[in-house]
């Protein structure tokens, strides 16, 4: 695609200061110069450095500072990202990560720990005083709301609200065609069950978020893994080869907007690719979005739903990220399998508590949400950044971590000689909660992997419990090389 | 079983009195004679006068009226009771009753229905302020729970409160063994698939609640009917009989206390012959107790599980027929299924909101719910007593009705010629929603059967709907009778 004159000059300008940047020329927290300066000394219009210093803002290489100027961010990290899956095997899998599952969980319930195990924000940046006051004045204006039996499908008004957002950010829902569930594991259970019976194969990425897999464990599904990038996603070549044989795959799990661990983000046309072929093969799309709106960028990505003209893609999401973890509200737009849903959303729990869904509707149409949601995603994007760092810092350097666009957990890749799994019990023992790599995959891939959250925001007791476990990582990499 | 002759005395008094008012000679709402003018009559002493109408209490025969005395109550009905069903194929079915219930919710949600077919109480009968004040200083007190996970098992202070009150019946739970889920629904799925998996049978009663044939045919299950009683509930010789051989029965769902939609009532040797039959089968019981402390009579009875020694019994209950539907707050006490059903609980729907848990904690603890309990008791024994009596007024003279112990339900089986499907779709035309005998089956029986709900206070126009379904159940009498 070629660019115009003024794009070009503006990118050519920003690729310079971006490699400055890179090479720590222009040190992170340092201020670039001002519009006026770098027009004039670089002979280009006012606007070109303009479009040039929005374009790295919108690349978080710099930041807007009021009445001061850009300065540039702290760089990501040093190290370098994951690669993509090495093909490993190809046939689907019988899931097994539970017991693992339940054992990493009961190690991050002691409060004496430094979590970065769980994919949970900080409580603290939650409006929780404002949801409270939210909370009150609806049961005040409505109490038949808790002694009534409500809707299965949810509350109108949240409905509304989903499908005004989801307009917003170039996507169609029918408020009517919409779902409201005891958040996304509940919508996941139910999109999962109306289109597949057990022993069915689900194809997912790899690595994807262990509760899907305990979800298809779950219910006697079989997994396939399918390569994943850690910056473009699920790999379109590998869902071509997989799905080319009809009746194989069942559906297919995506989480295509900073996904789950590896933060990867699918581009728009890849988005439309996928639902393309998944349409003309006649194989049924979970997309979970539950992290969309979590972005880094300034727009909100689109999710393939947005590309979905057969109703062939069931989208999931909720606001436990975003919102209130503890009102569990989540929903799904479940395409043509509304009727499927319904019912089984029906014999599951019959319908969701009306008083929560009512408060965060009311939440999103007073317009709380987006200024909230500007706070959250500047201060994941913060917490991401420092975690990188720290990483960098305190870990070998043949350490890789990935660069996520969005979301707030990072994906490690550790030297191949470290094992996850032992690096896991060590760091329990000095109390620090991990993910490791093996409950990604159905098959116990990534075994020198870890997930790290950076739910919550940036402080000395998690910076010791990075360099902990930085040194626990050389010490595991040093045994093995000393061993025969 | 030798009586005293004080028992004696009081029994056989109480018998004469029964028999008056079973005659009409004590004409409902008439006034007994006075304590002592009857001891004086009857030549018996005070105490024993005492002792027989506190008998006819608890039968619901009589009722005290503070500082008048006591008065006959309204005849529960001049009909007969139903039968016990009449065995039928004896083997497992696969179940098919989702259509037809979606047909009768979707006919009952229009507000212009009268609504004979949901168990659903009305709203006017629950505590709304109440529960309303105590979510707003919940909220205000406790933000937290709003924006933080929350534990898989539940708020701790609804656990306590629910052991402390089955401690009360007779029933002992360990707190840190309890779950608690989004209403009884979830309790249901998560037990059943705790220890089932696709193509088993699960024996059950016949006719049962078709939100449980919903979770059977949803799981791939097969339902295994046994006879029923409408008084003295599951017949544990088809019991015994169904589970003689090995391996062929997955699971028992019963539900012991006021069985939905038959009313019976387990006596407390049945509850503990069958507990002890299917723990030396090996066969789990899953208990749904939802309607247990809606009891007519003085005591609550015991649950099953109150005789299970080994943890084989997986009790269910919820606090949506009883505090507040809209909340969705249900339990599960899994016995030695508590890891599986803690695991699946995870996975379904993460955690039950804490809001709802707490504020039904705080009702429980503080003595509301004991109060608000006796309130509702008394208004569904009335109302139950109201449709029993308006169903022997309008309906065919062969028609027979059961005559509950507790809950709000009514089963009634018309004259065998009368197709309930048809009589279903006749009394929706004229704006009455019924429940029809066949999704109470997995194999279609109770063709001339209806379910009534009497979750409503009496009312003309309840009293008009009934009416107008007795005319139409003549009618369709007749039309059979005029047929070749």
């Amino acid at each position: 695609m070629a660019l115009t004159d003024t794009e070009f000059a503006y990118r050519q300008l920003a690729a310079r200061l971006a490699s400055a940047m890179a090479t720590g020329a222009l040190g992170p927290g340092e201020r670039l110069p001002s519009v006026r300066a770098l027009a004039a000394r670089e002979k280009v219009s006012i606007a070109t450095v303009v479009a040039a210093y929005r374009h790295l803002e919108n690349q978080r290489l710099v930041e807007a500072r009021p009445k001061s100027g850009y300065y540039a961010r702290p760089r990501p990290s040093r190290l370098k990202e994951p690669e993509i899956g090495r093909a490993g095997r190809d046939h689907p899998e019988p899931v097994g990560v539970n017991r693992l599952v339940l054992e990493i969980l009961e190690a991050s319930r002691d409060p004496g720990v430094v979590a970065l195990a769980a994919a949970c924000p900080s409580p603290d940046l939650f409006p929780a005083s404002r949801l409270q006051r939210l909370v009150s004045s609806r049961a005040r204006r409505r109490p038949a709301s808790l002694s009534s039996y409500q809707m299965v499908a949810g509350a109108p008004a949240l409905q509304h609200q989903i499908a005004r957002r989801a307009f917003d950010h170039g996507c169609d829902l029918d408020p009517d065609a919409l779902v409201i569930t005891n958040g996304c594991m509940e919508a996941l259970n139910l999109a999962l069950r109306a289109v597949t019976k057990p022993g069915d194969v689900v194809a997912l990425e790899s690595p994807t978020y262990f509760g899907i897999l305990q979800i298809v464990e779950s219910l006697g599904l079989k997994a396939l893994e399918l390569p994943t990038s850690p910056r473009t996603g699920l790999s379109l070549d590998a869902l071509e080869f997989a799905t080319r044989r009809p009746g194989v795959v069942a559906a297919l799990v995506v989480m295509p907007n900073f996904s789950n661990p590896l933060g990867s983000l699918m581009p728009d046309a890849a988005k439309r690719r996928m639902v393309t072929l998944m349409a003309e093969r006649g194989i049924p799309v979970v997309e979970d979005d539950i992290y969309g709106d979590l972005h880094f960028e300034a727009r909100r990505p689109k999710p393939a739903k947005a590309f979905d003209k057969a109703g062939g893609v069931m989208l999931v999401s909720s606001f436990t990220k975003t919102v209130a973890p503890g009102l569990r509200v989540g929903w799904i737009a479940p395409g043509r399998w509304l009727p499927q849903v319904s019912m089984l959303k029906l014999i599951s729990t019959v319908s969701t508590v009306t008083l929560g869904q009512e408060v965060i509707a009311e939440f999103l149409a007073t317009g709380g949400y987006d200024r909230h949601l500007r706070r959250l995603r500047g201060a994941f994007r913060d917490q991401v950044a420092r975690m990188s760092q720290a990483i960098g810092q305190y870990f070998p350097p043949d350490t890789r971590v990935t660069r996520p666009r969005g979301g707030f957990v990072l994906w490690v890749e550790l030297p191949e000689s470290v094992d996850a799994q032992r690096l896991f019990h060590l760091a329990a023992e000095r109390g620090v909660s991990l993910a490791p790599g093996p409950i990604f995959s159905p098959s116990g891939r990534y075994s020198h992997h870890l997930r790290i959250s950076c739910g919550y925001p940036w402080s000395e007791r998690i910076e010791g419990a990075v360099r902990a476990v930085g040194e626990l990582v050389r010490k595991l990499q040093h045994e093995d090389r000393a061993s025969p």
